[in-house]
């Protein structure tokens, strides 16, 4: 049950906007065991003042469509499955045209019991996803 | 101190949005021992396009008002509490027409050392609250 | 790497917006080792029915300016610097006319390997940052 907030800015091309949200949610499939349907994204565009992004740091080189990627998701990913979630966003959204430098991903993590898919209950899902 | 941001189709009905606003503060105040009075929500409305939703994961029947409701509040909520509070949620927003498929809820935890309240001071309530 | 959100009501002047991002960011640098140039802020402007604010919980004065702040950061600020960070912003943004009753912040914390600043790499910068 990940959920995703993806920040671009408001002239960032429809089509780029669209290939990082499938980017995220591909890699999320193919690193952090995420079942293919369990897709749950909001997408807000920014206008340039309201997106204050330093263009360097630590030691990327940022352009005018620098978004931000943020997942909450269960805890219990790996050091190394979230090296690789990195990893497949911005090799698979480069594809689309959108700069590696121009994706800051940060995760924040909560437990199963965190989630309602609806209806009411607690998410009954494996503890991973 | 629960801080709850309600992300809703921008084609919902308003009275179902401001339902759904006061059903997750009544349920906060019924089932996780919240003041009435500690009320804080942020309201967003997404264009379809930016509303990303699976229909069904894992085994729900979303229509086009798929809702997503987001609480981060201070840890020490028993399990229990938490399924209570999805259920009243739920139950209460159905009254006002919003099918209790169509909401979807996902919390995060901090400290309570990690609000200020205004003034520059650090919260100084009940830890649970 | 903290990843700031700031809300404010739609018709706050965009001095004291702008004010109120430049407030929180002098005090995370101030106060909790953040590196000067560790800047990432996004700024929504909210319409006055989206933004749910009780006027006085639990013991401030709020206006019909009030605005929230909400940082994700890197795990290790002490209850201090917390304090400390948010006495700073609210007395830095005063001078701007923002008054502290009206700036209610939350934070919530992640892990170093939580943060990819870009090019698909974790976050390699001090653990506290």
């Amino acid at each position: 049950m990940p959920l995703v907030r993806i920040s671009v800015p408001a002239h960032l091309r429809p089509e780029k906007t669209f290939a990082l949200a499938n980017a995220v949610h591909d890699a999320l499939v193919a690193t952090c065991d995420i079942p293919q349907t369990d897709r749950f994204q909001l997408i807000s565009r920014f206008p340039a003042e309201a997106m204050i992004i330093d263009p360097t740091f630590p030691n990327v080189e940022r352009s005018a469509e620098a978004s931000i990627v943020e997942i909450t998701f269960i805890a219990g990913k790996s050091e190394e499955m979230k090296r690789r979630l990195y990893h497949h966003i911005v090799t698979t959204v480069a594809t689309a045209g959108l700069r590696p430098d121009d994706v800051l991903i940060a995760l924040t993590e909560n437990a199963r019991i965190d989630w309602s898919p609806g209806r009411g209950l607690a998410y009954e899902g494996p503890p991973g996803s």
